[in-house]
């Protein structure tokens, strides 16, 4: 999918919601434990739940690695199940140095057929080329994320810049807002209208909405930009809205009711 | 396996080696392909050929990621042939908030059973905390990486340090020396002198000699420490040092050597 295929979405469904499946075995319905499959059970009935009032999914493989192989079975099986009209994320904040790099966006954008995959910025150019060479692809780097340990380096000051400022200024030189797009957290709404300034025209993934505490309201104030430009992640808030037998039609009122405060923000 | 344990073996072998099954599906021996696992005789292989003069294997997870779920299965199976007298290295790079790092730290060091992890600092304490909770495992941190993109983030200044400076001071005060090691790449020699007053006591996890061009030499002077202190790893001038039928006898002669080197340094 292409930024403007992503754009013309977020236009039709007036969201700009990314729905997370950090989908924990340990945490599904216990009326599904007894289905072949629970965690793919879970996540179909998720994505059949949500579909109508998110524009993209998020799939975060730290929870499906801890499953071992049977989890990068389910990872495959999901992401055939997510419709094409949706922005499919890898978020796997990868990195290493090039040649390596070269095979983690080999194994996201053609083993597995990601649109986007999380990189880390720490190592540098070497590592985040590979990703950027794919068309009609998505690569999101690190910039300002939403957990505490956020002030230990990318908040630090590197000259007259915090860290992840220089991240986002250099990065951004890499590529273009039709490939790149950056993770700033719902956490740090307030910083969005500064970050705006280094990065006016990249998409950004904003977890850290509903369980972390960020607020859909500042975040749309102050990092939307003329092309929407934003897609703010739900993960837990969404898909463990309820754990009893109505767990999906939770989930769905979860999804509707980000969509409708997002109709609302996308007018003004 | 603990630090005690891994020095008993450095002792024992006069090694410090660590061999990098960086195994790339492309580059197998061509008299290999018609085998039912190219990937996992070869890796089995490798491990016959080199275990005698090595105290370590380090995965490199992005090769195996590349090949989809039989990756995943072939790096579980490698990991079941290689001796438990051998420390094993997921090299992985990962780091996520609090909640999903605890997930990869699941993968690595329960789902898989990994020795040790490799894990990017650029999110901060509770994206490497997770990993520090298990007893016997080793968390390696990147420090100062082997690549050119080095110069990019971690050799700006944060304040007096360079951020890999900052990087290590920090980190280290959240671990031991008995469960975090840090990545610090050959081709940057020089600076482990610097880095070692800093960091004494940790291991270092030292890629880049042989095909990166780094010092055994330069290492050894530099970085170790009365332990050893050192795990050098090389991959491809082990595992690639021939492509025909005698890739195995190639790989077993370049892993002696650098044994035979290293014996030399032990000794200084």
């Amino acid at each position: 999918m292409n930024r403007k295929e992503l754009i013309s979405q977020i236009n039709e469904k007036q969201s700009f919601l990314c729905v997370g499946l950090d989908t924990d075995s340990t945490k599904l319905p216990k009326h599904l434990l007894s289905e072949k499959n629970p965690v793919l059970t879970f996540n179909k009935a998720m994505v059949d739940a949500t579909k109508e009032y998110c524009v993209s999914y998020k799939i975060n493989t730290a929870f499906y690695e801890a499953m071992g192989v049977k989890g990068w079975e389910i990872m495959e099986e999901t992401l055939q199940y997510i419709p094409k009209t949706h922005l499919v994320i890898a978020d796997a904040k990868r990195g290493d140095i090039g040649n390596t790099s070269s095979q983690y966006a080999k194994a996201f954008f053609e083993t597995l057929p990601f649109d986007a995959v999380t990189v880390a910025p720490y190592m540098g150019e070497d590592s985040i080329r590979p990703f950027l060479e794919y068309e009609n692809k998505f690569t999101i780097v690190l910039g300002l994320t939403s957990n505490k340990g956020a002030r230990d380096f990318e908040l630090q000051k590197t000259g007259d810049q915090f860290l992840y400022e220089k991240v986002l200024t250099t990065v951004a030189s890499w590529g273009t807002p039709d490939n790149l797009m950056f993770v700033v957290g719902a956490t740090q709404a307030k910083e969005l209208a500064s970050i705006r300034k280094i990065i006016p025209d990249n998409f950004l993934l904003v977890p850290g909405v509903g369980s972390q505490g960020g607020s859909l309201e500042e975040v749309s104030k102050y990092g939307m930009n003329k092309d929407c430009g934003l897609l703010v992640n739900a993960s837990r808030a969404v898909i463990y809205a309820a754990s009893d037998e109505q767990f999906a039609q939770a989930a769905t009122q979860a999804a509707k009711a980000y969509n409708d405060e997002m109709k609302l923000h996308l007018k003004k």
